[in-house]
């Protein structure tokens, strides 16, 4: 048996996410109620890959993005014992067999050791806000359109509140399910490139929905609807109601994973989709 | 009465294009077949129009752009008696009725003489080949993803070709309906900034699937599965099997149309209307 790893970039537009989270208890045994017929994406990528290598394929992601969020960089591992199969024909197989919006960008041969959820080292989150009078028609699910005037240097003030190891339960949707909600976040910066304004979250881990509860406060921030030194008493709170609205998916993307195996992670998604 | 010009640019993706092309004459006055309950463009930014001034509004639009079709610049017109909305609180309500996907770009008091179909000049259409080796997951409907090795310069050449008038029948989609297959382009270009190969064809109108047989041509061209000069030669044939393939909808887009009107924008914003 060869254990892979794979890179993965995927529009979440039309999926479930990457996989469906929070399977009531009571539907077990039952058909899923209506809605939860709809696609995975570890769904799809799952059966691309049992097509190519021609056994079952327990898949592993490393983060579980919601409905509608998209990725440059998922993460996920699984065996073969096809391992006689060229890397890059395994590659172009798998992709012939999944739908436009998901791409395999990379497959490496790792030790049997790495496990795309516990070797996970840190992850990178981008938030796209598109500030601009009239939505882009073009890429609409891409983007969070907001156009108000937005007071970015109070907004930046305010992400560096959240760098460093922090308790966030203010920053979970409740039901999270964790029992520690301490996280450490090692950057947290906004950016501005007309019409992009761009949130960028790089930690150790994030709780359910937590970057876009963090999204949801910045924006406040930047509204005036709340100080920038408000952010310490919003953690120190540890509770969902004293933080921001959460923002939706759509301007979400899993930017990156850093893994234990060392090799080096593709930086960033270029259009081309090659490795960088 | 007051009649407004409309620009507006959509994602086709979603829609069965901007109006239900080649309607069987066998349908009529019963329920249409499956797959006909398919949105049209026209169809949803009609009702939006309607929702704002209350009353019915036929809509005319000057470009029937196929299923899965893009456009920056459609052009349309209406009529309406409610001519003391504000044009541009006018132009907001309409998008806030309208899907992230559909956007009006302007909307312009015009004289009653002006007609979206009749008052077009010039139309110009641009078509998006992705040529790299990956496809893009996060625009896959917004490009034509082809990986092969092209040769540029022999699809420039071809491309000046088409430029001026000429009998444009082998560059027809059978059925198209039209006594007069002549037509005249006024530029015929491929440009590369890799990842992005453009071809822009700019005419005074355009048969139906020209632009995608135009461009299927071209790409044989670049295959070096047909030379260069032998457009002349497709072009003379007048019969659509010498041309190459229909290349598909994804990656079309109409980029603007020029028409009679020339009247800038805020020249007649009284409630009377009726300029030149």
């Amino acid at each position: 048996m060869q254990r892979y790893k794979l890179t993965i970039a995927y529009r979440g537009t039309r999926y479930h996410g990457w996989q469906t989270q929070g399977v009531n208890p009571t539907w077990k045994g039952e058909a899923p109620p209506a809605g939860h017929g709809i696609p995975t994406i570890q769904e799809k990528l799952r059966r691309a890959i049992e097509d190519v290598v021609r056994h079952e394929v327990p898949l592993v992601g490393s983060s579980r993005t919601d409905a509608g969020v998209h990725a440059k960089g998922q993460i996920a591992h699984f065996d073969t014992d096809k391992s006689q199969i060229p890397i890059e024909a395994l590659r172009q197989s798998v992709n012939a067999r999944l739908p436009g919006d998901i791409l395999v960008r990379s497959i490496e041969p790792v030790a049997g050791s790495f496990d795309a959820i516990r070797s996970t080292i840190s992850k990178r989150y981008q938030y796209v806000i598109w500030h601009a009078p009239d939505r882009p028609p073009f890429f609409n699910d891409l983007v969070w359109h907001r156009w108000f005037k937005l007071d970015v240097a109070a907004m930046q003030s305010a992400a560096a509140h959240f760098i460093g190891e922090h308790d966030f339960a203010s920053f979970a949707k409740p039901g999270h399910g964790r029992d520690n909600t301490i996280r450490t976040v090692h950057d947290c910066s906004v950016s501005c490139r007309a019409p992009r304004l761009v949130i960028g979250i790089e930690g150790s881990g994030f709780l359910w929905h937590m970057v876009r509860i963090i999204v949801g406060t910045l924006l406040e921030v930047g509204l005036k609807r709340c100080a920038p030194e408000s952010m310490a008493e919003i953690i120190a709170a540890k509770n969902r109601t004293a933080a921001g609205p959460t923002a939706p998916p759509q301007g979400l993307y899993l930017q990156w994973i850093r893994t234990e195996d060392a090799a080096p992670v593709l930086e960033s998604l270029n259009p081309q989709g090659s490795s960088g």
